[in-house]
């Protein structure tokens, strides 16, 4: 086996990430060594190579978290993996694995966990370190290119969904048919539940109708709030917020029922103003949703195994990351880029 | 029996009510003609007298929604209640009955609602009319006094602690102890919760310290968030918000521990800036929430029927009424005021 | 209007039906005669006129629960109904409307309840008497003859799944495919849940592939618990017991995986033994599930409404209600009969 | 240190233990070592020793799930614990970590677990071996000899109480008042509940009153789950059998308020009849109850650390072990034993 493989390094923020050929990293304890077949690009990563979030990484730096690949190696202590088994580079790394979050299904929120391609080495490279306990098992003969981004797009939506609480023959307002959003809605109507979808571009929104979203509107127009109530007889009894604007999370308090929970899963910079007597009038609920647990992962990745959900993706090459970046930037993206690797 | 009884009417929004005798109303199909006994005077009532809310009540009318008092007339078509039963006149007059909230025990989310002393007729008055399907029941030998801020008072902070969804052995944290928070200390405490009080002032923080609050916190400490954190071990499981400002609300937000809920039952006018990042990364909760149902109402004057919680009141007379207001208007009054008429 | 309509009557129990002339009721007040089109027959029907359960109804009454048809004359005091609603009789005929039951939205507990076809007149004539508030209401331009058996087949199947609290993606295994299974099978299919599917039956099993399960196993096979633990990777979340006998209810025990729920919705007599070593340690819940609820029936309807719920009905008329409970009697009837009255 | 310690080993089912002197163990990696200042003794030692249960341990081992004490070595790769801190051994010592149950916070159903003095050696001894992910985290200054009981029966009682999904203010019944029983009652009134105490022995019911339990019934008196029913209101929201007895079983579906649920901890061999009919005309739910998860742990610590749970205890010596047996075998252990070791 090689001793280095190539990577996409961020040596500082701001600036061009360098394709560098870097020493294959070893497995340590309970870890494994994935060999990297695609990997999706998520804003995320743009965050972490522009170090514009409050808590920064630390370059050099390999972002990537929707790493779809290989067991190559395997550290010591590894049970229930093998060399050759597929797996998933998702952004919870690891956890602590004893706090009262991790110990009621809630690694997500352990104040000490590592996140991949932020506070350790990404998928953005010919091979990554996975936790064995946290990578996602995915299923033999699996589209590695298709996969991947289900291990990030795939598992926050999947998971905001179900923290609205919507049960199957309800309303589901998705607001923002992109990157996130196309994805949404397949995982809802899985679910048996009924979507509206919301966005400005008209194309977005002849999509999200191909992909049995039973109502569009425009968020543009001037009552398109009123359009979701009076389309959803009262309004959706959840609202998915992928968009990334304040403006769509207050609109979102227009479109949501009496009752109704609206999930938070973009992350715009800023705050949202939010109208107390309406949200106590009307026993609004509004939850943030951060990406998924590793059960919630196991779920995403199997409605997408059973071919129900599919992100509409465009291959390119790792090469190609510097450009896939400005593609993000610019908002010309369409669906999800994969780079393949493997 | 007399054909007139005495009120205290609102004839314009802003102006002083008159103490005026009026006819004693008739109960129609369903409903029952109560002797008001003692009834609390609540916020609310001065938005009605006000007409500052933007939706508004029809003057003349009668404010007033902590009504104790005792059956003295049925209207057609009564079952389950006698002459002589004590019974409440809270917020929620009557609802449909069958729309989507009535028929799963949400009949305050009921977009059909009547409310009591705002859209119908209300207790400051020697007789009120209740609907039988909606008047709280009271235990034989109530002290009509102390049960009338239960009424309201009571029932909205028992019905907003358990929409936070803290469970028994976690930690409460309750902004603002005035007329509603004095009262949620102690209903925090018989479930069973760690309480941690703050307020601005250090008078009613000794008041929460007396009920039972573990800890307080004087909300103008630069650092009482951080307090609140510290002291709960990572901050509060719930937060009950009955503070009527939006800096007690935006404060809250970092109170709260992560997965943890923040409960609104405070209504003070305009929005306030909920920031996305945290609320998404630290998976929070914030939820409205609206007085309390028939079942939260029976559930409330039970934990006070046993002695659990007491507000503390101070008697006035119905003819007091317009300086009860400008009381409150003032913020000089300590705990709850209720007026005794029957 | 005519003053008698035909009915079938029970004059004593474990007799034929009389088919007689009776008088049309008039509806009293919050009632509405409902001038019935078709009406399924449930085997509950049978125990009503047989006598054979403990609490007993009180001949001369009319049987019937599943009456689908359109509101003739409104009672005094009705609103939100006018003549020529489409409307269904479903079991739960009115309920008391404020013990803690109905005010929590579990009406079908109430204590005090009436229960149509048993303790007041039934679907089994030209015209029934139904309650404003518990009356289910059907779309325009329904079938009435498809949409009867959903007013109790379908609500109570609908209701059972829920309480199994399976959650899209889930294992259902669904025990008994007769008229109540495979109604359940279409629901639980629309709820976005993978379906095993469990009789004694070979043809049954063929309509449960052909209605979606993907699994069937029969419940003869020595190990039908075992194929049923091995197909669903470790037993279903949840299984539905309509079978009509303890032996399925203790198969199922050895068919749910851990942590699952098991619903009971079957009324076979006697008990069943519940090994408690197993229920122990692997967490089972066992629950029972009684109709369904205003709001699930709305549910239900809306499924069927929607064309993902269909019943296999056989059409049949008033005059064939013996002939009919001998078939139901002889276990000859297959899916579900509906007698065209309107 | 010494190379060997005092232990008692099961060298054949059924047979008295040996207290032997074995070597002490050496923890691999993510365990540490134990030195147990005082143990419980459970049922459950009882069964272990006999080999009575259908899977069985492998002799010689040592018994005992109930050891607090204090971490005297760290194994390869502990973080999170130091030497001095005082932990317990609990009945789970460990579990996979990634499988459906343990990513889920239901580690208790891992299908690959080891328990405590059952597949892995126990506290009855002067030293065992904990996993530093699992072993139950004590304050600083605990009483070891109180606190031992909470290690089983504290956190299964309590979680018991738990799974009835009985919120503050409502009516749990408690069948059995021994070792378990007399600790539910504390736990159960810290939650802010009400409760009944049903037991066949006054002494054991006079007890109860003493701890808080409001009722008390004899179970012997042929009406005693009518008593339950009428001092309640309407029957207990969750009843929690601890009794050993399919009668109790029996009995407690009389007690049970209609949407209420029986939890149920004991494990007496056998089944109990389950009647099939009132399980679904009053909506009961029956579940059964594992010990507790390390959360579930941490929660019943923190109670007894407040002084809010205190089991009855009684002291003797690892010597008295096969004593302390006989007395339990004989029904004539009032509370719990604890023997002291270090």
């Amino acid at each position: 086996m090689a001793k280095t493989m190539k990577a996409a390094v961020v040596r500082a923020f701001g600036k061009p990430l360098a394709i560098e050929e870097v020493p294959i990293p070893t497995p340590g304890p309970g870890e494994v060594l994935v060999r990297i077949m695609s990997t999706g690009v998520c804003h995320t990563d743009l965050h972490a190579a522009d170090g514009d979030w409050p808590v920064k990484p630390t370059p050099p730096f390999i972002p990537g978290h929707e790493g779809a690949g290989i067991v190559a190696a395997l550290g010591a202590g590894v049970t229930g993996l093998k060399e050759g088994d597929a797996v998933g580079i998702a952004w919870l790394h690891d956890a602590c694995g004893h706090c009262e979050h991790c110990t009621t299904g809630w690694e997500t929120l352990c104040e000490t966990q590592n996140d991949s391609g932020y506070s350790v080495n990404g998928s953005f490279a010919e091979y990554a370190i996975g936790n064995a306990a946290y990578v996602g098992r995915l299923p033999d003969k699996v589209n590695f290119g298709e996969m991947a981004p289900i291990l990030c797009a795939g598992v926050t939506t999947y998971k905001g969904i179900k923290e609205t609480e919507a049960r199957p023959g309800e309303w589901l307002a998705i607001s923002g048919i992109g990157g996130l959003g196309h994805v949404a809605i397949q995982y809802a109507k899985a679910m048996g539940l009924h979507v509206v979808a919301i966005d400005v571009a008209e194309d977005k929104l002849a999509l999200a109708r191909a992909m049995g979203a039973e109502v569009t509107v425009n968020a543009r127009d001037k009552d398109a709030a009123a359009q979701v109530v009076k389309q959803t007889g009262g309004g959706a009894h959840g609202v998915l917020v992928t968009a990334v604007s304040p403006a769509a999370f207050s609109q979102s308090l227009n479109m949501v029922r009496r009752k109704g929970t609206i999930s938070l899963v973009g992350l715009p910079p800023g705050d949202f103003a939010t109208p107390i007597f309406d949200v106590v009038l009307k026993r609004i609920t509004i939850r943030g949703s951060i990406v998924g647990t590793r059960k919630d992962l196991a779920e995403a990745i199997q409605f997408a195994n059973e071919g129900k959900v599919k992100a509409h993706i465009h291959r390119r090459k790792l090469d190609d990351i510097n450009d896939v970046f400005a593609g993000l930037k610019a908002g010309t993206v369409d669906g999800r880029i994969v780079m393949d690797i493997g």
